[in-house]
This record gives structure tokens, C-alpha cells and sequence, in this order.
């Protein structure tokens, strides 16, 4: 677990190097756990006979792994098990960029990419996986589920893969305008994003006397916590 | 350029199928638009010598192609550009689902995945593309911007693919528990999420008598214009 921030000059300077814009490249580990930590859902990249395929997954930071939740049986989370290289990718929009033309206006983001090999989580680690991923996804859920039945651990496929090879780009500030620009006659500035939590919607079905817990009314927004 | 809802059965039962969990495909071109339309950034995967890549690109909807849009002279640009297969991915998060359970938990989203060959758009069509682009992710700004320069049209690079091969998954609904969970004595629901602009920020170099247009202050949310 390396939760202090550091310099990663090491794997991260080879194939996940931000070759375009390097300024906007951060090599802290601390700004990787936090971009990580903010998303619920990874993209991740597997080739299968040159054809890339991109899937949506649960995700969860697991210290120096992310964890990777997906159904077992898919035919893709089976060449991932089977060792396919992956690439991880998350990404979090920060704001729209209103510059003084169109070709300078942009975005605000936070992107990390990791670059690895998957294992699936061993049999005897799959209740620790599926806790943390738990925890991660509905915050302080855990403690008042019932335990996993066997057989719903035999049938939850997680997969890790280990934080060693990645790369963080960072979006920030405002449009990088020319001075020759500066006079345009429009607004110039930045729109932020956020993503926001609404109120809690009581499944149909429940039955009476059972009150939204405090953990899921009191639930930070993403980012915020 | 087909808007009305109407069914695929074509290339998308190909290998865009959703072999798990058929149940959540969505075989309606119209869902298709609305996921791309809601998304600035898209999730592109492509494969290099068996290594994927998956890469955050701006992305707007153009008729019956996606338009993405990246820094002219990224390696993977000119890989893309030059015909190697690509996967566009786009997910929208629409609330965390509490099930009575750690494994029925799970999410609301709506996914979209395009397979395909992406071109550069000519030099005659970048004026087009770069409106098109602008005004998806800025709407209301093009017409107050000054033209282009030629030397940005040249600088800017736009690919677009078709939106030939696709599928469209949603996760909607509530947990599934099975009966014999449905008296757990916890919360059972659903926790929307959505993204949300907040209040605009004005540029640091601003001059006098630039207020914000209304355009920037009545941008509804994505998914809510």
C-alpha cells in the first residue's frame, strides 16, 4: 500500500508515457488512488485477434490493485483471466472549457490508464474482494448484509490487476487563448461538472420498517467524501 | 441519418452481442443515439501488436457517424486514422442498486459499444466536423466564435466512425432478489446519480463587459436538454 505521494518515474515512463501534451502528465501515485477512487466503472481494453473490445466494469482499488468485477462465464472475462493483456481507463470530466475560439476550447478532466495482466482473485480471497468492492460501491452496505451464500461466491468472478504500469493526465486551468485572441468579444471561462447523488428510491417490494440507513442519505457525492 | 426508433437485427447480432444477460440488449438505434448524444468523452479501444489501448476522446454525433476528436500526431491517432479496428465505448451511471445482497447489488447504467474502421474527415468536411463537435459539447457557441484559421482547421484532426456494428445494454429496474431474501431486515433501493454543471467560473484574463451568455448559464444538465 503506497498511499503517500511519489515520484513513479520507473514502468510508468515507458509504454503508458503521455506522449502528446506532456505538461498535462502527473506521476504521483496519490493522484492515480485518487482518480481510481472516485469511479464505480472502468473501461477496459482487451484485444481479441487485433479487434479491440472495450467493457465496462465495477471497479474498487484494493491498495496496490484494482479490482475488477464482472460476470463469470463472459467470453471476454474468461480471455482476461487467461492472462489477455488489459488496459484500464478512467476518466473523470471536471468541467467544459470555453476559450476565445473553438480550436483552444476543451475540457477539464482526470484520466488514468493502467497497463497490466488480470488475475482472477483466488477462492479463498473472493470474500475480501467482494467487501471491498462492496464497501466501495454502497459505502458502509457491508455490515448489515446478510453473509454470502457459497454458492453466490463460487458464481462472482473479480479479477485484480496489479497498479505497476500507468499513466495520469490531468485537464485543468482555462483556455491556453493567444494573446492575439484575448480581445474577442465573448465570455471566456469554465463550466464545472460534478456528478451528483439524487434521493434514495425505495425498491417496490420493500416491506415496512425499513428506513433509508443513514450511510446511503448521507452519501458524499462522488469525489467528495 | 435515422432517428426513429426501429429494430437491427443486422451486424449488431454479431460480435457486439451481448452474450451475458441478454435480457438488458437494446436493439432500438434511437437508444443508441440518445447514450452518444449524452456523452462528451468517449472510452476508444484499440489494439497495438495485441496490447490495447483505450483512450478518453471527445465524441459527438454526426447523422449515422460518431465524430471523435484527438491531437493530431498521437501515435494511436495515426493508428486509428490509418484503418487499424477500433471500439467505442460509452457508459452513462444512473443510480447504485441495493439489493439485499452483496451479489444482487449492482448499478443502473446504459452502455453503448460501437465496432468499426474510423476515417479522417477530410479537409473540405473539418469546418463541418469542428462545428458539429462544437456545438455537442458547447452548445450555442459556435456562432459567437470567431471563424477558424486555416492553420487551426489543419492542426485539428477529426475521425469519425460509422455507427454500423453496435449494441446498446441498460441496467434498469431494482435488485433481483430471489424470495427467500425479501425479508432481510435492510433497505432495498436505489440511489440515482447523474452529472450536473455547476455555477460558471469566468477566465482569470477576462475584460470588462463579457458576461456570461445564456447559453452557459441555461445549459441543461446531459441527458436533461
Amino acid at each position: 500500500m503506497a498511499d503517500e505521494p511519489q515520484e513513479r518515474p520507473g514502468r510508468s515512463a515507458q509504454r503508458t508515457d503521455v506522449r502528446r501534451l506532456p505538461e498535462k502528465q502527473v506521476r504521483d501515485v496519490a493522484a492515480l488512488h485518487a482518480i481510481l477512487d472516485e469511479a464505480v466503472v472502468a473501461s477496459v481494453g482487451i484485444a481479441v485477434d487485433g479487434q479491440p473490445f472495450v467493457l465496462p466494469m465495477a471497479c474498487a482499488r484494493d491498495g496496490d490493485h484494482l479490482l475488477l468485477h464482472g460476470s463469470t462465464g463472459s467470453r471476454l472475462m474468461r480471455a482476461i483471466a487467461a492472462g489477455t493483456p488489459i488496459c484500464v481507463s478512467v476518466t473523470h470530466l471536471d468541467g467544459l472549457v470555453y476559450a476565445r475560439s473553438a480550436f483552444e476550447s476543451s475540457m477539464r478532466y482526470r484520466s488514468a490508464t493502467v497497463l497490466g495482466v488480470a488475475t482472477a482473485v483466488p477462492a479463498d480471497e473472493r470474500l475480501h474482494a467482494l467487501e471491498v468492492l462492496t464497501e466501495h460501491l454502497l459505502p458502509g452496505r457491508w455490515a448489515e448484509l446478510r453473509a454470502p451464500h457459497a454458492k453466490e461466491l463460487a458464481a462472482t468472478s473479480v479479477l485484480r490487476v496489479p497498479l505497476a504500469e500507468w499513466s495520469v493526465k490531468v485537464g485543468a486551468g482555462f483556455g491556453d487563448d493567444p494573446d492575439e485572441d484575448l480581445d474577442e468579444p465573448v465570455w471566456a471561462g469554465m463550466l464545472p461538472m460534478r456528478v451528483t447523488y439524487g434521493d434514495p428510491v425505495d425498491a417496490p417490494d420493500l416491506g415496512p420498517g425499513r428506513p433509508v440507513p443513514g450511510h446511503v442519505t448521507g452519501l458524499p457525492d462522488p469525489g467528495q467524501g
